[in-house]
C-alpha cells in the first residue's frame, strides 16, 4: 500500500477525467501480480487475486469493488468508496454505473502505448458479459488519453522518488569508480551493483539481468546482453546503462569511463571527439524537449545532429518517459517506425520527466550517454547534472 | 535465458497442438517486463521490448519474429528459427501465417484462465491491424486449452526445481524452529526468512510484503493481510503460508507452530482436535484427486469434510495448480462461484503438481495447512511430507 500515491494520483485522475471530459475511468483486472495492470499502482495502490473494478468519476468520486479477500487494504487506505463482493462483482458494477450512467466509460487498452494496454483480451470480453443487458456496453472506449496524463504528470510524491532514485544511482557511480580494480569483468561490476542495492533495500529500476547493462570496452556489444566475463583494457572505455528504483519509482542513466593505459593517461583526442559528438546529440535533443512539441520532433534534433557528425543512426528512439517503469511509455523520442505507432506523435508535457539517450560504438567501447530531464513551467530541469566529459577509472 | 526451459516445453507445446489437433499457437506481445506475458517463459524464455510473435505449429516448427535489439538471446538460444525486424514485424508476420496456412491460430485470451489471458486487448486490436486484408484474421481462436496443457503437464526440469524450491521452503522452516525466540514480532519472523532467501540467492514464490504471511496467535487475522508487530502468545499458534521461487519455480505450503506454555507444554485436546479437523478436510481433497476430475468435485469432497466437523466452510477454493506461479491457473479446486468461471471445470491431470489448503480460526490462532501433491501414472505423490501434528516452538 502506499497513501501518498494513490491519494494523490486518484484527485489527479479525477480532475484529468473533468479535463479530458470523460464520465468515468474503469479499471477491470485480477490476479495483478501476475499479469501486471500498469494502472493500478495509481487507482488501487497493491494486487487484487479476484477480478476487481476501480472506478472513478469527473466528480471526484472514487469507488473499488473487490473480492472480499482482496478488501482489506483498500479499507485501511481510505481513499475510495469500497464495495466488498462473495460471489461476483457483476451486480455492484451494473449498479455502480447505473448511478453514475456515464455516456462514455474509459477502459485500459491502446494499441501503441503499452502502460495504458493494461486490460486483457480475456477480461475484456469478461466485462462485456457483466454489462451485457446495459447499456454501458456499446459505451467503452480507450482511456489511453487518461492514463498518458495520469502517468506523465508527475505528482509531488513522484517527483520526490524520481528525483532520489537519480540521486542514489549517480553515487553508487562515484562509489563503484572508487572501488573498482582492473580484474573485475563485467559480471563481478554488475554484481558489486546489485549488492550495494541489496545492503540498501533497493531494487534495480529494471531486469537485474542487464540493470546494469555493463559494456567493457570495444569488444563488448552493447544492447541487451548480459554481463559477461570480460575486464576493462587500458584505454579502453566501460559503458553503463544503471538506475536506480526507489519506492516504486525508477532512474535510468547511462555513463562511460575511460581506462588510462600506460600510453595514454588522457583519452585520445579521437575518442574525446567522439564523446563530444555524443554529447552534442543529446544536447540538440534535450534543446527540442518544450511543451507541445511532438516526440518525433525531439528524436529528428539528435538523430540529425549524431549522423550530420557523420555516425550511424541510432536503431532505437533516443528518448522516453521516466516514471515507475524506466521506459514508462507516453510520449517517446523516436523516429516514425511502426513498432513506435502513435507514440511518437505525443507532445512533451508539463510535468514530465524523460531520458534523453543515445550513443556510438567505436573500436574504444560503446560511448553511450543517457541524462534525465524534467519539464516544468518555466523550462528545462536536470534531474542529474549531465556527463559532460569521459570520467576516469583508477585501479 | 533458460535454455532447458524453452527446448522442452517448445517440443512439449508442438506435439500438444497436434494432439488438440490446432495448426498453430501465436503468442504476441511487447515490452514484456511491464505487463507479463505468462506464456513467453515457455516460448522464449527472456523479455523482449518490441513488439514480438512467437509461432509453434503442430508440425514441430518454432519461430520467433522480434525486433532486432531483441533477436541476439534467440539466436543463442538455438530453438527458433529467428526472423528480426527493424521497422514492422508486419511483413514477417503475414508471411509466416502464409506458408503455415492454418486453418485456425491460437491466441493467448481466455475469460476463465488468466495465465493463459496474456494477450492484451490493445495488442489483439494491434494484431488485427497486421492480419487486415488476409484469411487470417478470421481464423483467431483461444489458446487456452493449449496454454493449461502446456503449464500443467510439467516437465523434468520443472519438475525437478518444484521438487527442490519446496524442499527449500521446508529445510528454511526447520531452520527458523531452531532460530526463534519468544520476542520475534510477525514482520521480525518475516525478515529473518527473508534474510534467508537473500544468503541463497532465492526469491519469495509471491510478493516479499505476504511471503511469508505470518499470522502469530489468536488476535492475528489470517488472510492478505502484512505480518505486523504482534508476538506469539504462550499457548498460542503461529502460522505461516509461504514458498520459495527456485530458478523461476516455486513452492507454495502451510505450516503451524505451537508455543508451549507454563499450563501447557503440549497442545490441549481442543486444539488438537481442531488440527485433526483441518488435515483430515485436506486427506479427503488429495483423495479426491484423480485426473479425469473435475476441480469442484475436489473442492466439494475438502469442504463438506470440514463442515461435517462443524466449521465455517473457507471463503475461498482449497486448491491450484504450482508452477511458475505459485497459483498457476489451470484446473482449480474450488467451488462453483463466478470469479472462478470455468476453471473449477476443468480437470486433474497426470504431470501436475497441485496445492491442497484450507484451515480455521480459533482463538489460539489460524490453524491451515497448505500440501504439494503430484499426480504421476501411478498415482498421487506428496511433493514434501504433509504436516500431520502441530510443531513446537521452543526459545
Amino acid at each position: 500500500m502506499d497513501h501518498a500515491i494513490v491519494a494523490e494520483k486518484t484527485e489527479q485522475a479525477c480532475a484529468i477525467l473533468d479535463e479530458v471530459d470523460l464520465d468515468c475511468w474503469l479499471t477491470f483486472c485480477r490476479e495483478s501480480d501476475a499479469i501486471g495492470e500498469p494502472s493500478l499502482p495509481f487507482v488501487l495502490g497493491y494486487d487484487v487475486v479476484w477480478p476487481a473494478a476501480v472506478i472513478l468519476t469527473a466528480q471526484g468520486d472514487a469507488i473499488a469493488i473487490v473480492g472480499e479477500n482482496d478488501a482489506a487494504p483498500a479499507r485501511e487506505l481510505g481513499v475510495h468508496d469500497v464495495y466488498a463482493y462473495r460471489e461476483s462483482l457483476e451486480s455492484m458494477l451494473q449498479d455502480t454505473l447505473s448511478a453514475i450512467d456515464p455516456d462514455e466509460i474509459a477502459i485500459n487498452y491502446a494499441e501503441d502505448f503499452r502502460t495504458a494496454d493494461g486490460l486483457t483480451h480475456g477480461m475484456y470480453r469478461r466485462l462485456l458479459g457483466h454489462l451485457d443487458g446495459t447499456p454501458y456496453a456499446d459505451r467503452l472506449v480507450s482511456a489511453s488519453d487518461v492514463i498518458r496524463r495520469v502517468r506523465g504528470r508527475k505528482s509531488a510524491t513522484e517527483r520526490e522518488r524520481i528525483y532520489r532514485a537519480a540521486d542514489t544511482t549517480e553515487e553508487l557511480f562515484s562509489e563503484f569508480a572508487e572501488a573498482w580494480t582492473p580484474d573485475w569483468t563485467e559480471a563481478a561490476i554488475a554484481e558489486w551493483f546489485h549488492e550495494r542495492l541489496t545492503e540498501q533495500d533497493l531494487d534495480p529500476a529494471w531486469s537485474p539481468d542487464y540493470c546494469p547493462a555493463v559494456d567493457a570496452g570495444g569488444s563488448a556489444t552493447a544492447g541487451h546482453t548480459m554481463p559477461g566475463d570480460r575486464t576493462l583494457p587500458p584505454g579502453e572505455v566501460l559503458h553503463f546503462d544503471f538506475g536506480v528504483r526507489y519506492k516504486g519509482y525508477t532512474a535510468d542513466l547511462q555513463r562511460c569511463y575511460y581506462r588510462p593505459s600506460d600510453d595514454a593517461s588522457e583519452p585520445p583526442d579521437e575518442l574525446q571527439a567522439v564523446f563530444a559528438d555524443v554529447r552534442a546529440a543529446i544536447d540538440a535533443g534535450i534543446e527540442a524537449v518544450e511543451p507541445g512539441r511532438q516526440g518525433q520532433a525531439v528524436d529528428a534534433a539528435a538523430r540529425e545532429t549524431l549522423t550530420d557528425r557523420g555516425w550511424p543512426e541510432p536503431n532505437h528512439g533516443i528518448g522516453h518517459e521516466v516514471g515507475r517503469e524506466a521506459h514508462d511509455g507516453g510520449t517517446l523520442f523516436g523516429p516514425p517506425w511502426e513498432p513506435y505507432g502513435a507514440s511518437v506523435e505525443a507532445t512533451v508535457h508539463v510535468g514530465g520527466i524523460y531520458a534523453v539517450e543515445l550513443g556510438v560504438d567505436t573500436d574504444y567501447g560503446y560511448i553511450g550517454l543517457e541524462d534525465m530531464i524534467e519539464v516544468t513551467d518555466s523550462g528545462i530541469e536536470y534531474v542529474v547534472e549531465p556527463q559532460r566529459s569521459l570520467r576516469h577509472l583508477s585501479g
